[in-house]
């Protein structure tokens, strides 16, 4: 089973990674279809799971849910973090494919997987965050920069909960990929390569 | 000029990384001919300045120099650290070329380098160490261990003489490759064309 997964800071274009590298491959790609399937499993909003997954995102949520919001049980994170688990292993069951985000580096470790890691300087991230209004607001730099930090410092929290594994830290990855002014598509077709000589090297 | 810096663990192949990737790219590669040219600008020993800039690594160094070793004073790092940095600039001005380790990254940055950083995790690190008697000796595992902590402690204490960029620390490269498990000449081919997919972006 081939499993590439692709951890990112928030605006470094992980997603655009994993989705263009899956296609150069022809796996499939999994992002928030887990969301859908964890929702799905638990009877949850799948708004309030990635909330819970990466707090402060939503911050302009609908009221009916903002009291819930600042006083997320860790039972429920944990009951969440649970279910999402569980899709995960059925999803790498199924066959070859990409999975962005989720922790999937460190709940399908048995699978071996080819762990990345994306990240850009700061003003690379605004500015995709701009471009593709990440979070869906007209925000100063320094707000995009605010919210950036937070929602990698979520990832790095929900991280410490799954794993002793600093997210982030470079020893844990196969491959760091550094997206500062860089044009995502250009740097698919040496990753996927890459990618299969990791793969050709670890079934050997 | 495209110029890319190879600053990497001990043991971790990055030198069999920069030397393959200018084989590859066809361009010339740097490594001891530096410390050669430094210690031919300096009136010193060879293996007098490469035990300045990496402490500890010769240990078993002849006893003529053992006192001196002990006690070289901060002047003659920085002499020597000048010299060096001199070097790498009428290197880079020659063409396109892999330098590695020297701090090429940070001495060399106007002229836009690709950065690359090599790690492994120890095991790898120190299987490679036996195959290839790094040190020139029969260690066990833990007096390599000791060995490669020791030598990556001076790398990066050295690099925060010239920096104040962290040594081996992700987001000042461009690209970190994990080797560990890893033959690194199956790699040259995909880590090639990531370099020149970089170059030809940041020329656009």
């Amino acid at each position: 089973m081939k499993i590439i997964t692709v951890s990112r800071e928030f605006g470094s274009g992980g997603r655009e990674i994993g989705k263009r590298l899956a296609d150069e491959l022809g796996v499939a790609y999994y992002d928030r279809e887990i969301l859908s399937a964890v929702a799905e499993k638990s009877s949850l909003d799948e708004k309030y799971i990635e909330h819970t997954l990466e707090k402060g995102l939503f911050a302009n949520y609908p009221l009916r849910f903002s009291r819930s919001f600042a006083t997320v049980p860790m039972s429920e994170t944990a009951n969440i973090l649970a279910k999402q688990h569980k899709v995960l292993k059925e999803i790498a069951q199924k066959g070859d494919c990409v999975i962005v985000g989720r922790g999937a580096d460190v709940i399908l470790k048995n699978y071996n997987p080819f762990n990345l890691f994306v990240y850009a300087d700061m003003s690379s991230k605004i500015k995709r965050c701009r471009i593709r209004e990440c979070a869906g607001q007209n925000l100063s730099d320094r707000e995009y920069e605010k919210k950036i930090k937070q929602i990698d410092k979520s990832r790095k929290d929900i991280h410490g909960i799954i794993s002793p594994n600093t997210w982030g830290d470079k020893s844990f990855y196969n491959l760091c990929i550094n997206t500062t002014d860089m044009e995502i598509k250009d740097l698919i077709p040496s990753v996927a390569a890459y990618a299969k000589a990791w793969f050709e090297r670890s079934t050997k």
